[in-house]
C-alpha cells in the first residue's frame, strides 16, 4: 500500500522540488493540464513587464535593435536546441505549429520530387493531418496524404512505399501519451527513401528527445505546453543543418530574406534556419517564452524525465489501488513507452473531468472518453498525485460526475 | 510665415488632442515612426496585467472559455471591422500579414481557376512580392508574378490581361505614402476580370478605408502600426462575404475547421471567416491589440483623417519654409492623395534620420535615400511637427549628419 506520506517523502527527497517555487501556481488547485497550456513562471512576469513598459513603452521602434528584438526568433530557437538533441542553429521559433508544419512539409515533398506522397497516422493530433491535406490539395496532381492507424506504423514498413517523400508522426500522442521510438521509426523511414518530421509538442520539456542522434530531418513544437511559454506561445521548427541549403519555405515572408533591410524585390533566401522565419514575430508572447526557457538552464533533462516516468508510475499504481475497476487505463504502462501523461478511459469521461475541475483538480478530457492528465516534472509533486487520485476516487464513489452542472459542455475542452 | 505659435494655437483648438494622454509616450521624445510600431496605449499594460497575472496565471487553461480567448480572433477582427468599411463578421484576426496574404493569394487562384498570373507593384512593400513568388513557385506549372511599375498601374489597364487572377496593391506606399484611389482601381480591376486584394498596413487606423463602398475582395493589414497594437502585433485579414463560402484557405489549421474541438481527423472549413483562423493565437500579442482598439471606438475616422492630412501640409509648409532647397519632397503634395505619411529625399537620408534620432526625433530611414515621418493623428501634435522641422532644420545647417556615430549602420533601419 501506498501511502500519502510516502508520497510527500519522495517530495522530500527530490532535489528539483524548488524549481515549483518558480511558478505562479494558484493555491488550492492541483494542476494536471500542463500539456495543455503551462502555468506562468515569475520570470515572465517580470520580463513582460519590462518589455512593454522599458522597450516598448520608453524605447519603442529602437528596440528591435537595441534590446534584441530582431535576434529573438534565433535566439529563443537556440535555448530550445539543447532540449532536442539539436544544435543551436537547427532551430528557429516562428508562427504556429500549424503553419512551421506547412512549411516543413512542403519543403520535404520539394526535397524528393518524385514522390507525393505524406504519411501520417489517424490519431495523429488533426492539426497536422489538416495542414497535410491542405498542401497536397494546393498541390493537386497526385499528391496525397496517407493516414493510417498506429497498428500500420510499428512496424511502418508497412505504411512506407517508393512514392513516401515524408513521414509525420507526433512523437508522443497527444491522448494516449504513447511515445515512439524516434531513432527506430527514423532509421526505417530513410531505408524507405523518404524523410522524418517529428512533431514533439507533447515531448519537449518533459522528455528527453535526441534528433541529431536519431538522424531526424525535422521537427516541429509547441512553445506553450511544457516549455511554460504562455497561451499561444510561438511555435519551433528544426532542420537538420545537412537539409538546410537545399530545402525552401513556400512562405517567403521579408524575415526568411538573406538581408531583409535591404527591402529589395527579390526574394533571396537567408543562408541557415533563417530561411524559415516568415513575418513580424509576435514580441510579447515570443519574449514570453524565451523568459520561460530559462527555467530548463537550471534543469537535468535526464533527472526530470526520471520524475516524469515516475510521476506517471505513482499515478497509475495509486488509480489501481484506489479507484478499483471503474477506470480503464488507457496509456502505456511502461513508463519507458509512455510521455510524461497518463490517459484513463470512463464512460462519462467528460463528466468525470468537469467534476474533477470543481474540486481544483484541472485534468483535460478528450473525446470521445478520455481522461487525460499532464505530469509536468518541472513543478508537480508526488502529494499532488497522491491528492489527485484521491479526488477522482471521491467523484467516482459519489458519483459527482452525474451531477447536471458536471454534464453540461463548454465550446472548449 | 507660419509660427510656433500658430502650431499650438491649432493643438488647443483640436478636439481630439486629450487622445494624447492615452499613450505612454517618453518625454523628450517626438515619435514619428507610429507607422512602424505604434507606442503603448496605457490601457494595454493594464490589460496585460490582467491576462498575465489572473488570466494565465490564476485562470489558467479555463481562461480559453472563462475569459473568451478561443472568441479572440474573431472578436478583435469586428473591432477593425469598422474601421475599414468592413462587417464585423468579414474580418479575423490571425498570423502575421505575410502568413496572411499567402492564404488570400492561393484562395484567390483558385477562386479564378482559369487564370495564373498575380499583378502587383514593384514597388510595394517586399513581403508582398516574396509571398506571392513563394505562392507562384510551389503552384509551379505557369503560375507567374507580374510585379509592374506604378507608372502602370495608373492607370491600371495596361498590367490587366485575361491571365490575371488578383491584383494586390498596398492602399498606402510604404516610402512615398502614395495613395490609390481605391473605389477606382478596383473597379478597374473588376472590369478585367480580376480580383482586388489591398493590403492596408499603412492606411488602417490613420486614413478612411471603405472596402464595402469600393467593393473589394479581400484585404490584409497590420496590427502594430497606427492600430498600436505593440510589436509584432498579429495582422487581420478581410473577406467579402461573397467570397467567404467559395474561397478556401491552404493553411488548414484546427482552428479554422467548423468544429475544431471536435477533433475530428478530416478537415472541413468552418463557414465564413473563421475558416482562415489557423493555429494557437499568441494570446499576450492578442490581447494587447484587442485593448489598443479600445481608443478607435472613441474616434470620429473623419475626423482624424482631416487632421492627418493638415499634420501632412504642414510638415510640408514647413520644410519649405525652414529647410531652403536641401531636401526633395518624395511624397504627394496633395494630402487627398497621401496617406499619414511624409517622404522627404536628401543624399545622407541615413545619417540624417540618425542624427535626428539623437535629437529624440525618431523618424525613420527607408532605402536608398528617403526620409519617413509618420504623422499618426491619435497622439501627434501639430507643434510636435514644428519642434520636429526645427531639429531637421539644425541638423541641415549644422551639418549634423556628417558625424562618424550618424554615418555608422545598425543592422536594423
Amino acid at each position: 500500500m501506498i501511502t500519502r506520506a510516502d508520497c510527500a517523502a519522495r517530495d522530500h527527497r527530490d532535489p528539483s522540488s524548488a524549481l515549483r517555487e518558480r511558478f505562479d501556481l494558484p493555491k488550492e488547485v492541483i494542476y494536471l493540464d500542463g500539456n495543455s497550456l503551462g502555468p506562468l513562471p515569475r520570470s515572465v512576469r517580470e520580463r513582460l513587464g519590462e518589455v512593454v513598459d522599458r522597450q516598448w513603452g520608453q524605447d519603442l521602434i529602437r528596440s528591435w535593435n537595441v534590446h534584441g528584438w530582431i535576434d529573438l526568433p534565433l535566439a529563443v530557437g537556440a535555448k530550445i536546441a539543447p532540449l532536442i538533441g539539436a544544435d543551436p542553429d537547427e532551430v528557429a521559433v516562428a508562427d504556429s505549429t500549424s503553419v512551421d508544419l506547412f512549411k516543413l512539409l512542403a519543403g520535404s515533398l520539394a526535397l524528393r520530387p518524385d514522390r507525393r506522397t505524406i504519411v501520417s497516422e489517424r490519431d495523429n493530433f488533426p492539426t497536422d493531418l489538416y495542414i497535410a491535406d491542405g498542401l497536397t490539395r494546393l498541390r493537386g496532381d497526385g499528391f496525397q496524404v496517407r493516414a493510417v492507424g498506429r497498428e500500420e506504423i510499428d512496424p511502418i514498413e508497412s505504411a512506407l512505399g517508393p512514392d513516401v517523400a515524408v513521414v509525420m508522426l507526433t512523437h508522443v500522442d497527444y491522448r494516449s501519451g504513447a511515445l515512439y521510438d524516434m531513432a527506430e521509426v527514423t532509421e526505417r523511414v530513410h531505408a524507405a527513401g523518404a524523410l522524418m518530421l517529428w512533431d514533439l509538442s507533447h515531448s519537449t520539456g518533459a522528455v528527453e528527445v535526441d534528433l541529431g542522434a536519431a538522424g531526424a530531418d525535422l521537427a516541429v513544437g509547441c512553445g506553450y505546453k511544457y516549455l511554460n511559454g504562455g497561451p499561444g506561445a510561438p511555435a519551433f521548427l528544426y532542420v537538420a543543418r545537412r537539409h538546410q541549403q537545399a530545402i525552401r519555405s513556400p512562405l517567403q515572408g521579408w524575415l526568411g530574406h538573406a538581408a531583409p533591410f535591404e527591402l529589395s524585390p527579390d526574394y533571396r533566401p537567408a543562408d541557415g534556419i533563417a530561411r524559415f522565419l516568415c513575418g513580424t514575430p509576435p514580441i510579447l508572447s515570443l519574449a514570453a517564452l524565451d523568459a520561460a526557457l530559462d527555467l530548463f538552464a537550471e534543469v537535468d533533462l535526464g533527472a526530470l524525465r526520471t520524475k516524469s516516468m515516475a510521476l506517471g508510475q505513482l499515478f497509475l499504481e495509486l488509480v489501481e489501488q484506489e479507484c478499483g475497476g471503474e477506470l480503464e487505463i488507457a496509456c502505456p504502462r511502461d513508463a519507458a513507452h509512455r510521455g510524461s501523461q497518463v490517459a484513463l478511459r470512463h464512460p462519462e469521461g467528460y463528466a468525470v473531468i468537469q467534476a474533477l475541475i470543481a474540486r481544483g483538480v484541472i485534468g483535460d478530457f478528450r473525446t470521445p472518453d478520455v481522461l487525460r492528465f499532464g505530469l509536468a516534472p518541472l513543478y508537480l509533486r508526488f502529494a499532488d498525485v497522491w491528492d489527485a487520485v484521491q479526488h477522482l476516487k471521491e467523484v467516482l464513489t459519489g458519483r459527482e460526475w452525474d451531477r447536471p452542472e458536471h454534464q453540461q459542455r463548454a465550446a472548449v475542452t
